[in-house]
């Protein structure tokens, strides 16, 4: 596909009734906080998003990333991966919609947004509370490509643990 | 119209894609704040928000509501009324998505968005500075009205002085 | 709700990218047949358009009318209330987005749409073939209201057979 | 972009709201007719939606790419390129809603809709009336391409006679 169409999907996908909006909080955020609080409050408002959905199954990895493609397509927030690699679990979040909203020099703070919904998600399923979600570096692929992974801890064989 | 069909209309109008970033948003911002904070960062918001439309033709009060409402049509945040009281200009509201979006609780502060935007819009038409827009009551019709005025001081033939 | 609100959600809720292109449909097909034949062809669409979601589940009336009112919310079509009459089972769709789709005037046949989706589900589910779904009267509510009834026979205990 | 992307970005530019209806229109409609009488259909109801908007500045190609590409971008319909060559002007329409909306298969007769659109557009403009505008070839990357060429006479300087 052509920047072109790439350029007029990504604008598109974000809800005109909200750009403004988010355009004026983005601004008004980074003005004001370092980098580091500003990653902080995006990654609370994201665990506070992510408790208005249930992931209810996380029986096999591919069920588990069904059950978040159905929130991600019902909002039109793009589409998940997710990839077992042999130390850790990588959750690739593509076409998120939030380099339009929030700007691209956002793209410093925004995913953290998309750090805290996972983290909760993945908590609420049972993750072990020794690992951690985290970023793996800068956003790829213009924005369009934001990648997370989960650290597997020596001997653990498996991410959850059914409680 | 059923208060049914009310609710149901309210609902729909707000985008689904950022409706739980925004009721996370206003969940976290309401535990934080006084209320009178939360207004006057709303209203810095509204206010940044304004700068990205131009409302070009303040010729007549009739051609003034038409620039706005064509603004507020192609983002879908409803429609306003500008009416000419004796004493002051009265800018009508109506079926913003501020509820849905932010919560009937958020009533309290969020219309200071709108205050923000139609004091920015006004002032760039010319609008003496003496004047001040301010929100008039509380929200009506279950959050459906919301009213501003811009109050006419003594010997003022106009709200706007052309520069 | 005032009229003029109605008439702002009513506008809004109908998807713009497909405004011209309906509104293109409903004059041309007008313009050819016989309000009989319209309200067939809609009626046979009506009943494609219906096989393309499944009710899972008619076990009482309140859950048919959640799991109907689940994929109404989704396309935004409106909603339904499911009413036990004596001698019917009625069904009164609320704000559909068919008036300002199709016309004001196409109101005489584009209801007939609903009807077909209806008549599918209930065959689907079982509903005894002696039984039809067919439009009450004409629209109501200025287009917001459309009723069906499906008419009970006698000595019918109710108005499905499991199958 | 991925071909994942892509497909996700087609799928979701089509409104939710009419997809089934069209897929249904679809179906009832291959059914029917003769591909060539589908395509006069299409064409019809595309001069038909193209009196919905109004092209009024066709001063230059780039201010007519302009005005195009802003009823597009409002109804969310894709985005057309012109380009002149020395014997025709060529309209690509880019990332149009018709694949997903009327299907895959339906490409074959669907653009005839964008045919009828853009010839209806050109000869309001004044375009010389023994001109034709045609669509040229088959559907491009995967349906997000579609092109249409205006054949110029000989002796023509100009695709426009301002009337």
């Amino acid at each position: 596909m052509s920047q072109n169409n790439a350029h007029y999907y990504e604008v598109q996908q974000c809800s005109k009734q909200w750009r403004a909006f988010l355009a004026a909080f983005s601004a008004e955020f980074t003005s004001k906080g370092e980098l580091k609080d500003l990653r902080a409050f995006m990654h609370r408002l994201g665990r506070t998003m992510a408790l208005a959905y249930t992931i209810a199954d996380g029986s096999s990895l591919q069920s588990l990333e069904d059950k978040m493609n159905a929130i991600w397509s019902e909002i039109d927030w793009g589409w998940v991966e997710l990839i077992e690699e042999p130390e850790s679990l990588v959750v690739c979040h593509h076409v998120s919609p939030l380099k339009i909203a929030f700007g691209q020099d956002a793209l410093a703070w925004s995913p953290a947004l998309l750090e805290g919904i996972y983290a909760q998600w993945f908590e609420a399923l049972g993750m072990d509370e020794s690992l951690r979600l985290s970023q793996r570096g800068d956003v790829l692929e213009y924005g369009q490509l934001i990648i997370f992974e989960l650290k597997k801890q020596l001997n653990e064989s498996s991410y959850f643990t059914r409680r």
